[in-house]
């Protein structure tokens, strides 16, 4: 078990990760006195596999539990979904002292963690995630948000949970998929922040896809020691150093945006966006050939695509000066200048971007 | 003209206040450097009589304006409007930078900051209010909600402005009875923290229902002051501070909720509530006699009510316990221990309660 705390002086929280640990539970948020009533939202597939265990841990510790059931879809993450829960919970809400509990995968943590940032102008809530992209990025942080027809995201806030609970027994029945997508991000924290840890994942991805506890707990708990580092230094992404985490995300989101969100999930397409800016870091010679191929060897060897399929250029560059990271048509990319070390650039020409990603396009 | 800084270090803001002061507003804006294209939110009467002069002020210093025009109601403070304001927003925020203007009373204010506090995570606002409630109360400090059908305000944010801007000459064409709303609020500030204040409403109230705009501005700046220093010590009301400025709304709060809101305005029934807090210190011997009689003089020479009618004693209490600042069945009262200084005082009896509600029913 490792416990990581996120500094944020009064608003400081834990990120408790590793194999069965949700026995821990009831006992920590007892710890935070921040309730007496959970409100757990959740959809109906996980409430199915876990909400059992989930329920007696809380119960067993003297809390109350209701389970609010959303649809297991990307809509889910959205205002209108946001707003029927909040009846739900203000209905429910009599002479109660409730807090939220996000229990599933990005979409639950970002949909509930938002819900929790305007109910009452704010409540507690913990984050007990579910998949390993959630584990090892959403779930930690406080960005929350739901989406808009208009755009992703584009309702939010940032506000931090109480406390989070990655279990990696949760991720035991995740498919493939849904794993590399989380291995995405970890391979992410590699290149940015962690020689270490990329050696590590180049060594053992095997056992990762394989879902051997111990390998994931490792996995989980330095990608969480991390990401907490990170926000801690700069929650609101004010001093350019949370924005390092967004290394391969300014392409990855035009590409998912560009394929209208259907044929990469946002893993993928953050793959497809890393090689994309290791591309343009080698062009502008920040690093020599070999981190690209090893970059690019790693993603291939997880099962994580290397090449653009059925989206044009011309979609993911419009789809890039769409997107909300920018104002006006200026950019600002995150490259690197080895393994474990980034550089923020910014006005890289339209021309390299183009190149880049051109290499990529089947 | 007066300026007030509202201290919340990085998060300062200003509070300006005077007479035809909405001349200065371009150049504060600008200097603010918080974007070039201002969304305006208001309401149609608001912007009948004063759409062109804002117009032409954000013009003349280089901004571009949009208006949004949400029905003159308080159900357009709900997260239905808000939802349809950002859908508004979200199609027409391309390539621009945009910031919020909440240009209107208390309604308008809350409704634009809380959305200016979730589009994209977070957006400037500045606030224009043209009430005397809201320039006195409302438009400072940041709290800003929508209410639900199952209570009032139970969406929301503490979000601050990056201005707010109140110009006197709004407050011309208000009826006698919003004035007499505002100034509620400005005898509340007297009597929490500033006997002088008090002591100007007691022998200029008659200018200010008159509308003259030297004691208007007087007043207004005075009353920012105080709210703004309370504020800025306890911004999340986490430190028994801010919670002085809850003065009379217990028990005001329950009376409004208790006649369906349609019998009394905010600032009427904050006066019977005050009526009634006062009541209760004095029951606790935490002031004599002669400070309740001076505060019901005050109260009814501005032509505030001074007796509850058409609501019954227990429609009040019951509203009293489903008040969201109870947990369970606990209270918390701020009482005085004369003009300028308050008290709070925790689990004030029921029966004490009832006795000084008793009292004021017709």
């Amino acid at each position: 078990m490792h416990s990581v705390k996120l500094d944020l002086k009064k608003r400081s929280y834990n990120i408790i990760a590793g194999c069965s640990v949700l026995g821990l539970l009831g006992k920590q948020i007892r710890k935070l006195n921040i309730g007496l009533d959970a409100y757990v939202i959740t959809n109906s597939s996980i409430r199915n596999k876990y909400g059992r265990v989930l329920e007696r841990a809380l119960i067993r510790a003297g809390f109350s539990v209701r389970f609010k059931i959303v649809p297991d879809t990307e809509k889910s993450k959205s205002l209108t979904t946001a707003y029927s829960v909040i009846k739900d919970l203000a209905a429910y809400d009599r002479q109660k002292r409730i807090f939220l509990v996000a229990f599933g995968g990005g979409v639950i943590g970002d949909l509930a963690g938002f819900i929790a940032s305007i109910y009452k102008r704010g409540i507690p809530y913990i984050q007990i995630p579910t998949t390993l992209l959630a584990q090892v990025d959403s779930a930690i942080g406080g960005k929350t948000a739901v989406d808009l027809a208009e755009g992703k995201n584009l309702a939010g806030a940032i506000y931090q949970p109480r406390l989070v609970l990655s279990d990696v027994k949760f991720l035991s029945t995740l498919d493939a998929r849904q794993i590399r997508a989380g291995l995405s991000e970890v391979i992410k924290y590699g290149i940015i922040k962690d020689a270490q840890l990329f050696r590590y994942v180049e060594s053992r991805y095997k056992d990762i896809l394989k879902l051997r506890a111990p390998v994931l707990e490792y996995v989980v708990a330095r990608s969480s020691r991390i990401k907490a580092g990170v926000v801690s230094r700069d929650e609101r992404e004010e001093k350019g150093i949370r924005t390092i985490l967004n290394f391969g995300h300014t392409v990855g989101h035009a590409i998912e945006a560009a394929s209208g969100y259907r044929i990469y999930n946002h893993g993928e397409a953050i793959a497809l966006g890393m090689l994309v800016a290791s591309d343009i870091s080698r062009s502008l010679r920040l690093i020599d050939d070999n981190v690209p191929a090893r970059i690019e060897d790693l993603i291939k060897a997880v099962g994580l695509p290397t090449r653009i399929k059925r989206v044009s250029l011309a979609a993911i560059i419009n789809a890039h000066y769409r997107d909300k990271k920018f104002i006006g048509s200026r950019n600002r990319f995150v490259l690197i200048t080895g393994i474990g070390r980034t550089k923020i650039v910014e006005n890289v020409s339209l021309g390299l971007i183009r190149q880049a990603i051109k290499r990529r396009l089947d």
